[in-house]
């Protein structure tokens, strides 16, 4: 939607017409967590603009429609009226490719059990909503220690739902280090939730409805499950009309968000993004950068020349009192990728030290061996850590040095910082080191 | 210190001696507002190192040791111990200067009376401390709308003392430009402090004590007058000895920390700093600055090659529950500085929309005309400026243009941004204009 509303403020010639399968457009899908917590009154308060509000912009977006088929030489697409059924062809000039992404559902034994949830759309938000009024589940199993699953393990612990978290990896949160990731898992144990990490899940009993998850040859009692083991991007269409994918198995766009067809442009979830840190593509599917790049292609499609500058792969959570934030390559990442990696850690202040409620952040900086550059950052704390890594961004976004990020003319007063902020702390241990 | 300590880890040979005319070394001034407010238990709690700790460091910090005079050719200084009253010679082979600043004290008539106080000691906020404690003021006045007069305007009115401020120019904080600055005023209104703006101070009565601000004409009756009218560099002891002032009226120094004499540095609040913004020397004498350049000149002393990269101005202050931050130039000191000058201003939320708790932010954006290269930026809330700064001066560090700035990839989550950070709503917003 964002692609359309800059194609209209770009050009309020152009007829625009949205297909949307599910019942809302424009929603912030980040917000679910909090409402099904009860932080947000009604699930459909993330909603940014109605299709109503959408007309009075001269854009059509017809919910509930979903695209069967796109026939690039016809320059057509198949639509599906999901409500009364009826399907018809509607003619292009120009299309934009914004499928999304879906949450994987790995075919796991009794993985279809009623109160088992995935959560993506607005549908998902309010199924789980009416499963916790109706079944007032009192033990829960998150599966996935992504950031839904973090987010949704606070959402089910305000209902007083005692959870158990099933990761098969051996930490939470794969963009940050083990050792950093270890902090977030010291929270999680701090807030009752009981972990079981490394382990796979085999799968999951019950009758009617989910009764237990069974992970690790052990069987853990739940009433309600989040399956949030990672997604995916819906390619079908795009893969059947010959739009070529790229490497991370999303569709493959130029800066411009061109496909390899032309007059069909892609952004969001569904495509990939240059990833700046490596110079390679990247599939790192988050609001921002879906923003970002409707944007480019909408402006692009009403005759624009702009270009998406790409992404470091920014990304912050909150899991219950801690914020845990990471931007471009992990160390372990890094080292995968073949960089030859350095990294410096350090535990510093929130505040300054004399201040009351200052809280310890824990930093950590990857950077390469010899040029220096810095590959990413890391940063866990109880305060202070969500803004903070945008410093770590900036310096990304450009390809400095850990020594030229040491340089930097930090914002300082008591309330907020320390004098040495703690990027700057680790910055400096790097030079150093260096 | 700082210096003194890089120096120390630098070249563990070095005899290093520091002297220090008041009673403490190593302390954070800044936190002074906040021991007065009582938020820290004891003013002294801000030092960080004491003499004892720095003497463990092999490092001689001795207080109450007036410098009297620096002699350059010789090779020595001459020093007063103020406990003792008695003078000694000290030979040096390196020197560095780091005599840092002082309040202002104009010459207004009865400018000495008891209860008007400065803030920039240990010893003036233990004064201050004391006064409260004996006066109980009921009525004060803040001179001065800068950092320091804001501050104690919050102390002292955790006190219950009825505030009010005068400032001789039409609004606060002249580092932001005039309706950015109206919304800390309206919070200090909001506060109940009294602001009497763009009225200059005539002089203060009293008896024994001060009871009375006179300005703009007016008698404003007061138990207590913080007077915080700007700081000068102290730079007596340079200019006796021949070193060089830069056009600040600080002292001027090279990239090195270097004066214009062999083996004299210089370093901290005395110094000038290359504003990278201006490409021109500034004074803005501010604790991060000087922990940066004390290092620079530690490490050089002991035979270093350490650089100070500048500073793009970036400073934060805390004003009873508002922050308000500012990078680089202003709008108005841009014009003045000669630049052709297109500004963007923006409020958006603190958090996603949907978020309880969100809060306005207030963004300004200012760059320069046709090179579109970002000059300043200036952000006011409730919430979530202090950081978000820093975003804005990496970008300046770097001289990045206002439409690089926009493409950043910065972090998102709805506890913590909306999905376009106020920041980059502003960018967005000069990018479409331009």
């Amino acid at each position: 939607m964002s692609a359309a509303a800059k194609a209209r403020r770009s050009d309020p010639g152009l007829e625009i017409v949205a297909y949307e399968r599910s019942g809302y457009v424009s929603y912030g899908s980040c917000g679910f967590p909090y409402a099904i917590k009860g932080e947000i009154a009604r699930v459909e308060d993330v909603v940014v603009r109605t299709p109503e509000r959408f007309a009075k912009q001269g854009i059509t977006a017809l919910v509930r429609h979903e695209v069967l088929e796109i026939d690039p030489a016809g320059g057509t697409v198949l639509v599906r009226n999901l409500n009364s059924g009826t399907e018809f062809r509607d003619r292009w000039d120009a299309l934009v490719l914004t499928t999304g992404g879906a949450a994987s559902r790995p075919p796991f034994p009794g993985v279809n059990l009623p109160g088992i949830f995935t959560l993506r759309t607005v549908e998902d938000a309010l199924a789980i909503q009416q499963w916790i009024v109706e079944h007032r589940p009192t033990r829960g199993a998150i599966i996935g220690g992504g950031y839904i699953g973090l987010e949704m393990a606070e959402a089910l612990d305000a209902h007083g739902v005692q959870l158990t978290l099933v990761e098969r990896l051996p930490q939470v949160l794969p963009n940050l280090d083990a050792e950093m990731a270890s902090h977030v898992q010291a929270e999680l144990e701090r807030q009752g939730v009981e972990l079981r990490l490394d382990q796979p899940v085999e799968g999951f009993g019950g009758d009617e409805r989910v009764r237990e998850v069974v992970a690790g040859g052990q069987r853990i009692p739940a009433d309600i499950v989040i399956l949030a083991v990672g997604v995916k991007p819906n390619v079908e269409l795009a893969r059947a009309a010959g739009i070529a994918l790229g490497p991370t198995g999303a569709v493959a766009v130029d800066d411009h968000q061109r496909t390899n067809l032309p007059s069909i442009w892609a952004a969001g979830d569904v495509a990939e993004a240059l990833h700046r840190v490596t110079g390679r593509p990247a599939w790192v599917p988050l609001g921002t950068t879906a923003n970002k790049q409707g944007r480019v292609a909408g402006e692009n499609v009403a005759g624009g020349d702009a270009r998406f500058a790409g992404i470091v792969g920014t990304a912050v959570v909150k899991v219950f009192d801690l914020e845990a934030a990471s931007s471009g390559l992990s160390e372990a990442k890094a080292r995968i990728g073949g960089y030859n990696v350095e990294s410096v850690s350090a535990t510093a202040s929130s505040r300054a030290h004399y201040m009351p409620g200052h809280q310890p952040i824990h930093v950590k900086l990857v950077y390469e061996s010899g040029s220096r550059r810095l590959l990413g950052g890391q940063l866990v704390g109880i305060e202070g850590v969500a803004k903070r890594i945008d410093i770590i961004a900036a310096a990304l976004h450009q390809g400095w040095t850990v020594d030229e990020l040491a340089e930097l003319d930090l914002s300082y007063a008591p309330p907020f910082s320390p004098v040495w902020d703690p990027i700057l702390v680790a910055a400096n241990l790097a030079r150093r080191e260096g």
